[in-house]
């Protein structure tokens, strides 16, 4: 495999490929970062040593060793073209970059980066999707295997008719701190502090993380039409309190303006047996998807859901009344890592 | 694909293939009974005949129409083996073949049927994974992708270490029943009215059908050396009141002299604040799996599982404090087909 971006994810992936093992199942021709790459040709102590060199923080332009140096990006490609070999590409970066992905003209692609299969418009996804095997297991629940269990239906041939799902580990926290009755300017402050948010909390309330990953559900699920335009979120705080109108600090202070609204929300809910979770739903009967707070009964498994874990509970025309359910963790280098190896050895 | 077995779950894996369809993704060379078979060389409208020539109560030896007439098995074999094509067999029959079915020389092998992955000993069972591709979704959670998912993680080189398992949808349903305080005896007389329960309860109350689900799961987890006799097993009733000692009648009237040990497990577990659950478990790390009654916490996944749903708890290296959990309808020919035709996908 080419391995493009060689951050927390990237380097998950070579440590867990590459741990205790003077061979591997898994076999790296290259690994790019930003400044460049070096070319490996499977050599696992060639890799070893890459994965330390980005490890002490180097980038990989600077690398020498194995009698091998870091050289600019197109001279890597070049290179690799220039053998013909069969080979996947797999994406851990955080780049926009279908085009340079189809162009490597690998026979897979397997991404993390949620980009490519989210910002690109409906058409350049189809042509992502169509130019090589394509697998995305980690952009939507990490190790959780959603899309995987979505391929297993519908190559069953029966397709799944309604997915909601849990995909924010950081709004799972905040609602099951809203569920106990908690202010929201409690609950996010909390996970700030706890470091379950970006440095900008807003990063996670705008839902926007969510969007992208209802928006690959839905793809995956054949809606394929479908762009982010297409996806309505509901963000947790008014375009008043955006970044365009308020610093971090200054959000922070007037989260608690927020509160008495989202309190009678809980409340309200709360009467009818019911608590929040912010979901991304995917009609597929209808050809729709969104993100948002959505009232589910406690006793469901959405609403009994704690914490920062995932969930995704699948209906289909067989798993109508009795839904399958999938929880786990949401997010995490080696969780993620695991995912895309998974994908690999299923494309290789 | 040659398809073994045309009861409930080999017929629905032909009308879920078939289903409105001239053409099919699935293409079928051969279906048998226990009395024979048919020729299909894929022709989609033939096996829809086939299907409603079983549909109606017949058995395939006595089929003819659209040019083909039931064979004898051996006459089937010889036939589809003379072809040297690349094909998978699919074993949804009750029988204890894995000699015939490594005999047939296919490229894959799906099993919907547990013997030949449970009942066989460690030695055929080897034979049987090594002799084609090989996958067994359906023995284990019929359409829940709890074997899909093992697989996963293994191929991104994160082994479980320790898998849980509520796999019976009856005793599920029985402990549910314990849960809110009923009597064994009439949790379990409830079950058979629904049938929820095989006509003889000692069937599901055994526990062997967990154990042969969890053995299945064991192996496909690496410990390949373990037989059924290494799995211990604990019944819901004492051996005095076994199928030897008593018909279905004397067992179902003699139930209630269970109930006060029952009741006292119940409330003890109470006590602590847990549930009874039934539960097969793989210990990975000790290559130990076991089956039989086990309190778990009231408000963990397993203790929260309500009815008849199955639900598998998966612990790794990396879902070690989190675990994945899974859970879905545990029974069903619909699930199960579906569950095979996606390892058939897979592998064809």
């Amino acid at each position: 495999a080419v391995l493009l971006g060689c951050g927390g994810v990237g380097r998950a992936v070579l440590r867990i490929a590459t741990s205790g093992a003077e061979t591997s199942a898994f076999s790296f021709l290259a690994v790019l970062d930003s400044s460049g790459g070096i070319i490996c040709d499977g050599d696992v102590a060639l890799v070893k040593a890459v994965l330390a060199h980005k490890e002490a923080g180097h980038s990989l332009a600077s690398f020498t060793g194995h009698g091998k140096q870091g050289l600019p990006k197109d001279d890597v490609v070049a290179q690799i073209k220039a053998q013909s070999l069969k080979f996947a590409v797999i994406d851990t970066t955080a780049a926009d970059t279908v085009e340079e992905l189809v162009s490597f003209g690998a026979s897979a692609v397997v991404l993390a980066n949620k980009k490519p299969a989210a910002d690109a418009s409906a058409e350049n996804y189809k042509k992502l999707v169509s130019a090589a095997t394509f697998r995305h297991e980690s952009t939507v629940g990490a190790g959780t295997p959603i899309l995987a269990t979505v391929r297993r239906l519908r190559a069953g041939l029966d397709n799944p008719t309604r997915i909601e799902g849990c995909m924010s580990g950081t709004l799972g926290f905040v609602c099951s701190g809203l569920d106990t009755g908690k202010p929201l300017s409690e609950v996010v402050r909390e996970a700030k502090a706890l470091g379950y948010t970006e440095p900008d909390p807003r990063d996670d309330l705008s839902g926007t993380d969510v969007q992208r990953k209802a928006l690959i559900l839905a793809r995956s699920c054949g809606l394929d039409h479908l762009e982010m335009k297409d996806v309505p979120v509901e963000p947790l705080y008014p375009p008043s309190m955006g970044p365009e109108n308020m610093d971090v600090d200054a959000f922070m202070a007037n989260l608690g303006s927020l509160d008495t609204d989202m309190a009678s929300r809980v409340a309200a809910a709360k009467e009818r047996g019911e608590v929040l979770r912010y979901c991304g739903t995917v009609d597929v009967a209808a050809g729709k998807a969104s993100v948002g707070l959505v009232a589910v009964k406690s006793d469901s498994p959405l609403g009994r859901l704690q914490g920062a874990d995932n969930m995704f509970v699948i209906h289909s025309s067989i798993y109508a009344e009795r839904p399958l359910v999938l929880q786990g963790a949401g997010a995490g280098n080696e969780c993620t890592a695991i995912g895309v190896l998974a994908d690999l050895k299923e494309v290789i």
